[in-house]
């Protein structure tokens, strides 16, 4: 086993190397780059698609679109007009640092204001690896359960914020949101909360606006 | 990277060999072994405590709950009644043969007829960590979206039946059940289907049904 956790160090090490690398180079270009991250299903391809139709009029936006196999989130999100690249990552259950590099070598990072990266659907190993973004922000949905936070306490210790997806289907499930987002809290005290569905538009807005904010005052530092 | 590939490879063939060991044992006791994997909040431990309700005057059933950190759904399956064992991966996004050999010594296996395995809350990793088991199940559910099969192929070609949970809630998303069956059944033509729903009971006896004559072929073979 410690041969194994040697290995594992040396690759999350040298992952911090390559995101810390990326983060001053964002920072420099003035671009607000964000991980979205959720297990498998919690409406992560239809959220980014409502909020490219929100902003791309007020930020110029780009997309980096993780996925396993397939480019289907890739296609979908470059229907709505804003430059994407996908990342294949060939069975692999997470994004690193240097595939982020590469990929956003693809843009003209001093022309984008919002860099959007869609992280493979898992709610366990991408928050282990960091990307060099400004903001991690995690998507949970209310079909999921309202004891995720205690079960997968990384995700919610890593973000800045968390998005309650699918709230239109709370009328369904015995979703408590209160308990979700207390067991939240206490693992992240300083976590935003943004509770919306991201297929009917509701509570939309509070998130797009908070989102754009962020993205000036990363153009401003 | 080819020094982390051949880690891997290592992890994975000392894994195989365990795998191997655990399905002899299980074979010898006559004890029929499931594998259940799914995304987080697809629903596993619903499905596993309505299972248990209908099958345990019937069958005599354990349960091994794998889980990052907590021993909620241990605790929620002890209620019903079968003995249970957790194995805590302590962040890991997978349980690999090696854990299954150490719990499944808290059983008397020659006693059991069906032996659950509640495998950790994710769609890539488990798939690659073959357990001993006779019948790997994966659940999917009908929030989750139907693109699912495509872009997670792995999960859905290892496993012998796919669990469509949460029809229940079908009239509220835009699930298209036909997509997502002819999606899985190209990736894997003898997969058995069970649509239903953990929690209202719908389309549950057809799955139970099922898995009662798994268990008794087992104990026959």
């Amino acid at each position: 086993m410690s041969k194994e956790l040697t290995i594992e160090q040396a690759v999350l090490s040298e992952n911090a190397r390559n995101a810390e690398s990326n983060r001053g180079r964002f920072r420099r270009a003035g671009v607000h780059v964000v991980n979205l991250m959720s297990g498998a299903g919690a409406g992560k391809t239809t959220l980014l698609e409502r909020t490219i139709d929100k902003l791309k009029d007020r930020l110029r936006i780009a997309v980096i679109a993780g996925d396993l196999e397939t480019r289907r989130d890739a296609d979908r999100i470059e229907r709505h007009g804003v430059p994407v690249t996908q990342i294949n990552t060939k069975g692999a259950c997470h994004i690193e640092a240097h595939q982020i590099a590469d990929a956003a070598s693809e843009f003209d990072l001093e022309r984008l204001e919002l860099l959007l990266i869609e992280n493979v659907g898992n709610l366990v190993c991408p928050a282990e690896f960091d990307l060099g973004e400004a903001d991690k922000i995690m998507i949970l949905s209310t079909t999921e359960g309202h004891d995720k936070p205690g079960k997968y306490p990384l995700m919610f210790k890593e973000c800045r914020a968390l998005i309650l997806n699918k709230i239109d289907l709370l009328p369904y499930t015995n979703f408590d949101t209160n308990a979700a987002v207390a067991d939240a809290k206490l693992l992240n005290a300083k976590l935003e909360f943004f509770p919306l569905s991201a297929r009917t538009g509701e509570g939309f807005e509070v998130f797009t606006d908070w989102l754009e904010k962020r993205a000036r005052e990363a153009r401003r530092a």
